[in-house]
């Protein structure tokens, strides 16, 4: 079998989870529809797909077949872009845009996105809890549930959120890798976990948790270098924001250089932590990629 | 066996709920622990409890273990506790006293309500997912989940709440009952259905839908007449804003007289659909109870 650049793979998967995405994306009432509206506006806006590419990834290196980890990418995703459109408020970050686009609220007003967020965040669970349809994974999509609240609740992103927005911060990296480790790792290593627990399968949990984890932590890494480095075009939002609002991060604990020697031990890590898992080419490239991303 | 009022009744599942609900609530990542902290404020304000009560009473009409029906219960009430905060906040409502204290907005910020809010809903998911923790369970957890999130989601609650701030509303009972039997009447109904979800046993399932059904309706018709007629002190809310803001409302329909004929027809329908149900007092009293609330 002739293997796919990572290029070709990703814009694969990530071609086939939109599609399934549209399937699966729930319907408002009727009377309502404006809601459905803006959730897709935020949604279907072009991200990544960081997290469900992830979680394609690791499916496929353990050998089960995609279309059942599909709703809890689905999932995965709408809890995130949930997280983005609250973030943007202008009660908390303040941001207009988001992937190269007005926010959500900016197009909808700040009533409807907070509405929107809610809803997506909602209907994540009645994907996750719903689909696949199959009683065979009743156990798996019950353990998904509870990791997925657990990953985004008050011990996870929404905890990390907060510990972001504390007016008096510990300048550490013990506090930094705390606080990331809730805001962004959480819901990271659930996407590399997500196929183990969705098919009730835990062989080599520990590597996948530790890649997952490595993983979370190399991306805001290079998200910190990101915002020196890349224009806002580039990133679809705002760039330099960092510095502007003191904030702590990679580089202004470390200096950018220190910051990139970071990423590099992280990737080193990273790649020996799956190294014994079989079929793992993708997931190697994946972290490079991750190392390497200039959005 | 002698049976108590429905005043002594009410108490003593109350004093139950509360005590339950202070174990099973989740605890924040230690730096975050202000979120919990905002969570709670609103959570444990000394609200009616008139989901988890109505729960409870079908739990043990059906002759359960009141212990199984807790977690849904305050998966329910987290559900709801957190769209009041939501609906407080200034971009929505604009709300400053709610349960007769300052909104959680009003404390906390408004950055920290969405993120109590975010909190309560994600963590309600963990609840219901995570106990009662018998494997007994795994099916009604996870069918409950389900029931949950497409009750609060853009088909239920978030979908009533976005036809509530529409800006032109259709004038009609019609669009009126469709609106508040999404907004109040999906999570009423839910309650009432939750015990015959968890224990996934479904006798009477048709009585119990039509009575949640019809106590949301009524809840909905005395909460315009309460607007009306009560003080923002026995309300513990701002009293008389629907006049105010010119809502479509039940008084506004029908008149004051009108709305409290339909209040009444709803009761002795509502009557008349567990008329079968072998123990039936309180949930008969209940009935009464929401009739015939002054709050």
């Amino acid at each position: 079998m002739t293997r796919m650049s990572l290029s070709d793979y990703l814009k694969e998967k990530i071609a086939f989870f939109e599609k399934e995405a549209e399937k699966l994306f729930p319907e408002a009432l009727p009377d309502a529809e404006v809601v459905e509206k803006a959730m897709k506006y935020s949604f279907f806006a072009g991200g990544k797909r960081f997290r469900p590419v992830l979680a394609m990834s690791v499916c496929e290196a353990i050998g089960k077949e995609l279309e059942y980890i599909i709703p809890a990418c689905v999932a995965i995703e709408m809890v995130h872009t949930y997280s983005l459109i609250h973030d943007d408020l202008p009660a908390m970050d303040n941001d207009d845009f988001r992937r190269g686009k007005p926010s959500n609220h900016k197009v909808f007003g700040e009533a409807m996105a907070i509405l929107a967020g809610d809803g997506l965040l909602t209907e994540a669970f009645y994907i996750a809890s719903r689909y696949p349809e199959k009683d065979e994974f009743t156990k798996g999509k019950l353990e998904f549930v509870k990791q997925l609240s657990d990953s985004a609740g008050i011990r996870g992103m929404v905890g990390g959120q907060v510990m972001d927005i504390l007016e008096e911060k510990e300048f550490s990296e013990d506090f930094l890798k705390k606080l990331h480790s809730a805001k962004t790792g959480a819901m990271i290593k659930l996407s590399a976990l997500a196929p183990l627990i969705v098919f009730d399968d835990y062989s080599f949990y520990e590597n996948f948790k530790n890649y997952g984890e490595g993983l979370g932590l190399l991306f805001q890494i290079t998200d910190d270098i990101l915002d020196v480095e890349a224009t806002s075009e580039q990133l679809g939002k705002t760039a330099g924001k960092d510095e502007k609002q003191n904030k702590l991060t990679f580089v202004s604990l470390f200096g950018l250089e220190g910051a990139k020697k970071k990423a590099l031990e992280t990737l080193e890590k990273i790649k020996q932590d799956i190294s014994e898992i079989p079929n793992n080419t993708y997931l190697l490239q994946l972290a490079d990629y991750v190392y390497s991303r200039k959005k």
